[in-house]
């Protein structure tokens, strides 16, 4: 399914994701933030703490999609330097940022705004302010680079403040059906055949193991509600023709 | 810290990560699994299910890192089609695996092993099998890239089935120190300066917001064991001189 909506990709930034010490959650909350406001996720990449690589990447997928969404290597230690980096990949100043000095000294007691926090304050000349209601370090965006926090509740909000701003498109929409008992192997002619008749809906077979049992869900997605509904009215429709029930929506967590 | 460790790389491939409605546990998992066994991952990548990206990508990593990982698409359905880009990604045809045909054959009743699983033992010339205790259908290796499931506890199985094969290097270990109430802007300084007298060690500083209180952890990794205790030691000094009780390990989850 390919359409004019906004494509986008999420770049995270840091080697605590390719240790395996964190668990990335941020990426399926901007996914389906992203696609709640019509805008085409079509990558996520992962990367290290590493000045050469972030540069190159932030000018690779720059140029690439129509938004870039980058999470963490903001705060005030040694290892967060995504801000200067994005500054270098867009070959401007990096150099203190009037508003968001003002509003870091302000939260500050007298001396506790120090050179590490000063580097919070810090971005790409031309950078404006993404708020954060949480910590108050704001993130930035420059060009058609969004860079945000790595802390998921501060990405959010981030998120969330930046959101009114974004461009758009069709929200892209999913309906869903499943049953138990079925097999992939059982069903894939038959949905292969539905799929071709649906070039505009994008149907996908998820295999689940849950304790109440295993089975397939099938999702349709894409930006035309009616067109979803008759795809899922029609997966519905085989699944019965071989003995298993549908069950509509994706099965219960 | 860079060091002669083979590297790696992770590619998910699969819609599902990319509209957010699957969290991906797969890159955390193969990050530790990685780690452990001393192959630095360099990277992980998110794309969706489009032939010329997988084919694209494929090829694009193989030739940078020593190992590419693989995981999703290599179902029975229309929307399964890892394998068969990752054979135009080599430039060999596509065909029976002889091996995978005659196993997945046998664990079928009699006319039950229909074309779309047939499509399951169909690989790139040249492929190697990854084992699937769990559901039968092998993954494969070619080159330097090995493509597994994307389920999770299916892909677990393939990689300790693939794991002995892979070549290794000294284990990426790690050490931390932890303290509450503290703020990561009061430490930056001093955590900088230690970080530069351990080239060799990564320091990584990761706030925590838990119900029994906020703080930051610092993780040193490394391939030399007593460095790293050696690096967190000094942090440990430097939390207690700035006032914070360290305390050894990370914050409990």
């Amino acid at each position: 399914m390919q359409d004019a909506s906004p494509t986008a990709c999420v770049l995270v930034i840091g080697n605590e994701i390719l240790s395996g010490r964190t668990q990335d959650i941020n990426l399926r909350f901007l996914a389906q933030k992203l696609a709640e406001r019509g805008i085409r996720l079509i990558e996520a990449r992962v990367i290290p703490d590493i000045p050469a690589t972030i540069i190159a990447t932030v000018n690779e997928l720059r140029a690439r999609t129509d938004m870039v969404f980058t999470t963490g290597g903001i705060g005030p230690t040694h290892d967060d330097i995504t801000s200067e980096c994005v500054a270098a990949a867009f070959g401007v100043p990096w150099e203190p940022h009037p508003e968001a000095w003002a509003r870091m000294e302000a939260s500050y007691k007298p001396g506790e705004f120090n050179a590490a926090r000063q580097r919070m304050a810090t971005m790409p000349r031309g950078a404006s302010l993404i708020d954060n209601p949480i910590s108050n370090a704001p993130g930035f965006t420059i060009g058609n680079v969004h860079v945000m926090a790595g802390v998921p509740r501060i990405m959010q909000a981030m998120f969330e403040s930046l959101a009114p701003r974004l461009p758009g498109g069709t929200p892209i929409a999913a309906r869903a059906v499943h049953a138990l008992g079925v097999a992939e192997g059982r069903i894939a002619e038959g949905l292969g055949a539905i799929q071709q008749q649906y070039p505009d809906v994008d149907l996908g077979s998820y295999p689940f193991y849950r304790p109440t049992g295993n089975g397939v869900a099938i999702v349709a997605k894409g930006t035309g509600p009616a067109r979803l509904e008759a795809a899922i009215a029609e997966v519905a429709a085989l699944f019965a023709a071989l003995g298993y029930a549908p069950v509509a929506g994706e099965p219960a967590a």
